[in-house]
């Protein structure tokens, strides 16, 4: 199987990355997990990104905030999908992270989550691998059917409470 | 090759995405295009999104403006990633459409591209479906290129212009 | 007389729509408190907007928050008045449901309230309900009575304090 | 049936509110239009909301922009349900006038739509009226077929454009 | 001397806005604080404006948060200067204040200060005020030099300290 | 009576500010009108604050765009109350120029009116001056009398127009 | 004298920065121009900030739109001082440049200009380069002096025609 | 070698702005801290800025925030170049200040650094003044490379973490 690279452009982005992290292994997804600055270290991001293919890496998750050039920077070395996660700010909760990473030009596009949206981007990299991996695709629909049955519970619980 | 879903909120935003489809069959990616809205068929979407899997899709595009559902309407029927392109608008530039997409809940992510995204949306779905075709890989990395050596061949003309 | 559906996305949501289900409870007014997604658990929400008006609804209220998308698929298939409540989030203090929520596209519109505007919510329901139903209206005038003089009484301590 | 009173702050508004007035009467919903500013009007702003319910008056739709007060004000002598449309201006494409109607304080609802929702408005003002009137529902149940039936066909149209 | 009306959306507001009441007496200028909301007791509000001028009063002061209607629906009944404080609430920290307060209509001004500008709105009004008072103006005179001569010791003490 | 001093930061501000002096024209308020930028001539705005009083002026009206400080400086230099006229600019329509104006700090007020809005600015003016001038009150009084005419005529048309 | 380095993200900024180029040149400043993409060149512009301040360059100037990364992959490879232009675009007027540009992480500044403030980012530049050279620091007080006789005359035109 | 010139607007700024000061120093760059409002202080301002260039500065760092215009008023009376930083506020985070200071309007730039990006005035103010001195150029080489160091640290041990 594919492996999943999950870079942060700072070890403060890994209180909310290991979500991430998390969700990828109950996946059982192979996830390697690097910090790399856009730019205080750009060499080892371009190197990064111009071996994942080799290395066997199908998807990238690239996690940033304020000027969040990180997703960028490594979609400029691969054709492998990138996944931006905009980290949350103290502007406009986040909108300098968003902007930077989802408004890229064309040619090179960055796949955005919501603002801290960790969980979400590895999904979203579960369900591109899966693509040529039934398994998984497998494991994905439970997840989904588990979610279901999470909201029905919670939908019980609530509905008693209040009849 | 798995085939990508093109879906679009309003036949007014057929202009916009014309750029996606085209960019699909410059790859000679299958594509099909559909109308569908989130508000006013929400039956046809779901069938669209439930079914897409078995009729060999890969990946869905999904366009849309305002208040702009879709995307996370299709994604919630299906495990195939889901990209969102919003459709620019004339409130702060289309964040309405921004923020209505990127900003699913955990669980359900869409891969949401830039405003007016078409184009990228188009190369997103293509690396996603070129992580188990290296035909479309190869393609990828000569687009790469080629536009590289767009922006090299204005670079020089740019440079002997103020030289 | 009929019934009020209270719908939110996350039994997160609760401790604000308390508000809500308080407020209409003090109008007599017969209501049912459910937990929905419109992304995780989708044909729930489908069953619960189609059957609504069968089942004695008269309106529905729906709270949720980012991507708030749950106002619009229950409104998609019902043509009772669907309200939405923006849930705070931290992005520019919840901008991102309230555009998610009031930015209907043409046909299918959500009647939206302030973020967070649980008790607002439920006051616009009570005001639909009591189109045909005049004890209800007399009780709507008489709580308008009631915060005038609430007003009032504030007003002559601040007056006095300062005076 | 009880009536519709759509009032704009200002006959610049007319050529939005036009398509509002137009749906309520393709919906023959009796209607009465008037021109009243909160701020220049305010006496007769008073008089219209005051004496909405015993002229027959089911709901009241208040378009405005920038500082949109009107909605608020008319708001403040009637318990009826009055729909608040904000005007798109060049700040933010109308985020003044949608800010100033939708972030309505406790106890006084506006029901919010899209700026520039003068259709959904009248759609809204509809389905109020329909919680009491059989016939109104069905034209409402019509309607919704009606733009299912309108994508349906715009679908099929583009889907053998692109085949 | 005119004196100047302090009036309140909410009781809530008092905590931010003692600070202009207490600015206000600094001046020696003769203050009445009242309570009185746009949407609740809008018959209150109406009185306060209509007799302001007739009672003494010179310049008006409205403080409100949110949906501010506060100021521009007194500015409608009074010819007086009407000065809006907008309160900072969650919504981009006050921006739903200070657009519904600053962006009045043509013909019915509202003098905006900051959001949370409680001692600028006093002394804003104490500069109209002046505009008729010698006494006041030298007053206003000594304050600006008071400032001046605190941020000159702060100078001082922070350039000794860095030095 | 006392002057008014209008000044813009560029002449290109003018064709808007017209309506300004004008408005003050037609109060036959005594009115200088001056071009002086913060940035490109501070030692001269500093002469016109200083000035203004001595000279006659009761009321400066500053209209600057952008990062718009020519309010601020006048004020900087003079206990007159100053008006400042945010210009729109293509930054979210004027945003920029709104805040840079409103946000003042702690000691140092500008009375803001809305985007654009000179007229607004000229009347805010006359209710200043109208303070010490029943003459100008009068104009005042019957300014916002035909204004109400003004609306009730549109009203009776439109009126006519849809019954 | 050191050389400025004017580089652009795309050809379609060049009719913006053209005042840019025209500005240093009126000071007689060597400049280059030239086309670099930090997404589509990578390679290219890690070369020309690498080799900048060995080939004479004293200042880069980085103009970019959207997700603007230029400016931040430039500085990313030199430590001389870097100035960014945010280009306009069609969100919020170019907020998504601007934050992209102005919210660098801590280590690695871009001085950053208004949108499209491509005159300024050259006058900046100049003040750079002026620490060290008399003649240019003595040219740019001539410049200041220039930009307040060119207000001064338009005071005194506009002065005159409203007497 | 030329100093450095801070000033803040307040002297709560100086916890923010420590930071700048501690990276001038640990740089060896002489440096003065004044505390000096616009606003409040305008003579003392228009001196510091005066005699900036004569007194041996040569770069000028303006800390505020709100309606920040200390930047743009000393850029006013100068040709060094001034670096701006916008202070964190509680509007949007602090997008009042940082769009008083970016948008100067043109001939007078402000270079502008992140909100509250206090380190980076240090290291752009050092970059300019390396311009003409090898020493320091070498220093800020040797803290790229240190900050790649840490970076490169941090990457080993969060690597070794997850492996």
């Amino acid at each position: 199987m594919k492996k999943v690279l999950v870079v942060m452009g700072s070890d403060s982005d890994l209180k909310v990355m290991e979500k991430c992290v998390d969700r990828l292994k109950s996946f059982d997804i192979p996830t390697e997990v690097r910090i790399c600055s856009a730019h205080r270290t750009p060499a080892a991001a371009e190197q990064l990104a111009k071996n994942a293919a080799a290395e066997g890496f199908g998807v990238i998750i690239a996690a940033a905030g304020k000027a969040a050039h990180l997703g960028g920077v490594l979609a400029a070395y691969t054709t492998l999908p990138v996944i931006g996660v905009p980290m949350a700010t103290s502007v406009m909760g986040g909108m300098d992270s968003l902007l930077s990473i989802v408004q890229m030009p064309k040619g090179i596009p960055v796949a955005t989550v919501a603002i801290d949206g960790a969980d979400n981007a590895a999904i979203l990299a579960a369900q591109m691998i899966a693509l040529s991996d039934d398994a998984l695709a497998q494991k994905l629909a439970q997840f989904k059917a588990d979610m279901a049955a999470e909201v029905t519970a919670k939908d019980e619980k609530v509905r008693a409470q209040f009849a």
